[in-house]
């Protein structure tokens, strides 16, 4: 997979890519990440990249040329499977959009910066808008590496199986039972006498309803 | 405020908070972030912070011990009015909480990471379970930016009057109406008309019938 992301703040997004798992996965040649900075793309001396709105209003807008001038540039080269926008305004990631999303071999991601970009970069280019929910960002950046980790883990070979049985909390519809590790009792406080017991079966069970309850308790919603 | 962020990855959580908005909110002193990383708690000589779970089954679990004393650490140093737990079977954050954690002077945030954390810390120590959206990410660390920035960008003083208005979209419940700067026509795309006729009354109107418009289309749950 290669993912091209534009913005005007590489340098925010740096870390989250050179730690961890991100990491390996770009060093097992299992994922590429170009950033692009879109001020290299201005027409204007003082790389200006935005412009007051149409009609008046607060706040500034991304211009169109210098995004259409690099993802133009970007769909030239090569074919993208999406050129995805992220936006408050988008449809609400979750774990199915990103299950699909893992099967795709080159996408774009444009972050959204100021009030937004100009509409008709929207009609011109973008296959597809993304929220990662409902609240606020000072950017798209953020958005832009949290719907890259969520891709970037499903893809095979990035993370190990057993690591993999974490997708299933959403895969499911169940929340997670609660979990317990060593030592067996601190600070007063103990681990359930059900999981010291060894009755595998027995522990299956009680881990469903557990997770049964507590999705009834706290996400009802996905249950229904 | 002062947030505090516990994480067996700091490295990967450097970048976001040395850009942009965030990095001027702590320059002017109106946040305060330190990062702990949980393995200098660990008790073990190889820094051991995770083990398997009780009752078997894939995955490690984050030890209750090395969280417990650095949680403590921190306690006994000042008061916290909140200490927030990232997790998928949290609360799903919204602008209201970001509000409402925007008043707050003291804050922890514990990342979690593999399979997650022993259910007693949560009976020990956490006030709140947040989760950023249904979507599983490699760990909690991504989740602890974005509920960072959406929470500094609402602090007075961090950013301008003019960049707030941003907040908007999710406070009175719609999504914003199409934006457009110069030029007036590009690539045979033209602005609306009514948006370069200076009738500011028309144009708010215009705007508020798209916002709907858009909200009806892309997000009716908004609605109702």
């Amino acid at each position: 997979m290669r993912i091209d992301i534009i913005t005007v703040l590489p340098e925010l997004m740096q870390s989250p890519f050179q730690a961890s798992i991100l990491k390996r996965a770009q060093e097992k040649g299992l994922v590429e990440i170009y950033f692009h900075q879109l001020r290299d793309f201005s027409t204007n001396k003082y790389k200006q990249i935005d412009d007051s709105p149409y009609g008046g209003g607060a706040g500034m807008v991304m211009m169109i040329e210098p995004i259409d001038k690099c993802i133009s540039k970007l769909k030239s080269e090569r074919d993208y499977d999406e050129i995805i926008y992220l936006t408050p305004d988008g449809e609400t990631l979750n774990q199915k959009i990103a299950n699909t999303l893992s099967l795709k071999e080159n996408l774009i991601f444009l972050c959204g910066h100021y009030k937004g970009i100009d509409q008709r970069v929207r009609e011109l280019h973008i296959t597809k808008e993304i929220s990662i929910g409902d609240f606020v960002l000072t950017g798209g950046e953020l958005a832009a590496c949290v719907l890259a980790d969520s891709i970037i883990r499903l893809i095979p070979g990035v993370i190990s199986d057993e690591q993999s049985a974490l997708t299933d909390s959403f895969q499911d519809n169940l929340l997670s039972p609660p979990i317990y590790t060593r030592p067996e009792i601190y600070k007063n406080l103990e681990v359930p006498k059900i999981l010291l017991n060894g009755n595998f079966a027995k522990i299956e069970e009680w881990r469903h309803e557990q997770a049964v309850e507590i999705t009834k308790k706290k996400r009802p919603d996905l249950l229904e």
